[in-house]
């Protein structure tokens, strides 16, 4: 309590920043050495995410199984049995019918609230594009995402399995989402139709803006770019901090960087400066974009990014609003136990009432 | 480079998730310990920040002077200084008319902007409260939060000279608040006023929404809680992390914690659950907010704080909007030779232009 004492009678602003003595070191280039730092839970977590956060940092659920390299098929059914523990709290919750539907030669799942659409949603549709890094979460990080906003929203929500790394490339999977979006547009209006996608399937979500406009598509009504940025993922402060904040630490024994571009597979073949890959190289494409939700955590890996590309869309003109959740890791909302995953779904699902047309 | 090219092939999700080996120590309770930690300046920051940040960090420019309880009036004088730096460049960049007027009794500021307010804005009025802690920054942080935003905007901005700690405590400020906006409603329609402040002025904003309606004022059309919260300054992610990063230890040789309320003389004899001093204590008032615009930074110390109040804000159902500037500290935008600063100052044009009454 002497911390707080002291505080109490030395205001804000300048008295802080003023405290000079230093226990970082710093570089000629500005770079900070932390050391000795205890960074207990935020304070702003509920319950059941301070449940969620110590088994994620003691437990690390999430490790174990060969890497896509060593074994492409092993690794994704290690991603599927992990999304599946998300799915299954999540189909106990929230009761739809999945049903799969090839379009245009693209397999889907088309989930539907089981109380059916509501009236007002009988002319929309959400399409979904999975996160797992394009290399994997079709079919169960794809129902994570839907089952639940299809059921908070009671609206139709198509989740599509696009083609995904190492056996595909870019833009493969920009093309399989505009192929679905053109059949889909036979029976919806544009203004009709928001797409959204968490990780990999948030860039995917800015990618396909920009793929549909080169395939002379229309824009959707609104957009979601979720846990991702309209950019690389990586990049800022959260390169550097979010890594030791989820108690891993990166490969090879390094931390984070802002070298760190996300830079999978399926991207491999990708000039990082192509807006077609990462818009936010384009301020002429990003002012193009339609409203657009960012969703993002201030422990995912993604959120100097994510608040970057809010910021360069506002300065664009476009309607772009932002949510950030504190000491929460990366993709926090698929599990659904969380009340803060929930407040998540509702964001989701009133953004696209709002901007959808009636 | 290596990190690059390992991450190359691991794809985002569970990947990095699921690299369990840890240099991070972590507690029982969820606490990590980082050591070793390095944090360049954020590769997101324009040139200009870069020096400024590297200047805060190496040159520590704003440290020096008594403090309060030694010399109130010698404290007073030293962050004036301070922000007559900030003041001068923004005088030169901004031309303006500041026009001393006493206003139900209390000191105010009027800035119009040199070429006269938009015919737009006629009947429309901004009220500021500046930062300072309570304690200092009336007639200095005043006119830094108000002229740039009176010239972007073209508009009249009225920056309200309240009365501080430690002379007065709570609610001294939000019944001279109370004063002249009730003053400025025989003039103008409260759907043409908009109130914003930075800091220990963006939490007053938030109190004044509490104050008027306890003194039956109806609210003005739209406010801006900037560098600030809805509550407290504190909690979160970002009482740990954000003293180190802008390279400073906190007083006492103690680094941020949970505990760190900021509880200036001014507040210290109010309750923290108060919701008159802390709206966000109690959501049906969070409920009854206008729209708010929230503007914070990832080195801010607020910046958790600022989140968590957007989010409760939004479950209310309040029309409240996010912005977020990556690896910038507390009330950069007071600097005006950033481009991040000019971006505050359009974001807090846009928000009064479209939210208050034409």
């Amino acid at each position: 309590m002497r911390f707080y004492k002291i505080i109490a009678v030395v205001p804000a602003f300048v008295a802080v920043i003023s405290s000079a003595s230093s226990q970082e070191r710093v570089d000629p280039d500005g770079a900070l050495h932390i050391q000795d730092l205890p960074v207990p839970l935020s304070s702003f977590l509920s319950p059941e995410a301070r449940t969620y956060m110590l088994h994620l940092l003691r437990d690390h659920p999430f490790a174990g199984g060969p890497s896509p390299e060593q074994d492409i098929q092993g690794y994704r059914a290690r991603q599927d049995e992990i999304m599946n523990w998300f799915l299954k709290p999540i189909r106990d919750r929230y009761p739809a019918n999945v049903e799969h539907k090839t379009i245009a030669g693209v397999y889907t799942d088309v989930v539907t609230p089981q109380g059916g659409v509501a009236p007002k949603n009988k002319n929309r549709v959400l399409l979904n594009v999975h996160g797992g890094g394009f290399v994997s979460g079709a079919r169960t990080a794809a129902l994570v995402e839907s089952i639940p906003i299809a059921s908070v929203e009671k609206i139709k929500v198509i989740t599509i399995d696009y083609r995904m790394g190492p056996e595909y490339k870019f833009p493969a999977a920009s093309e399989d989402v505009a192929a679905v979006y053109r059949e889909i547009l036979k029976e919806y209006q544009p203004q009709h139709v928001g797409l959204y996608g968490c990780s990999a399937g948030g860039m995917l979500t800015g990618m396909s803006i920009a793929w549909l406009q080169k395939v002379h598509l229309p824009n959707p009504s609104a957009i979601g770019v979720l846990c991702a940025s309209i950019g690389d993922l990586g990049g800022g402060d959260a390169s550097y901090l979010t890594g030791p904040l989820n108690g891993f630490t990166m490969p090879g024994g390094r931390r984070g960087s802002e070298e760190t571009q996300f830079r999978p597979a399926y991207l491999s073949n990708v000039d990082p400066k192509d807006p077609l890959a990462y818009p936010i190289n384009s301020p002429t494409l990003v002012a193009t974009f339609p409203p657009t939700l960012l969703v993002t955590s201030t422990r995912g890996l993604e959120y100097s990014s994510a608040i970057n590309s809010h910021n360069a869309l506002v300065r664009a003109g476009v309607d772009a609003e932002l949510h950030v959740w504190d000491g929460l890791p990366h993709a926090f909302w698929y599990n659904s136990d969380l009340p803060e995953s929930r407040q998540v779904y509702d964001v989701i699902a009133r953004f696209f009432d709002r901007h959808l047309a009636k």
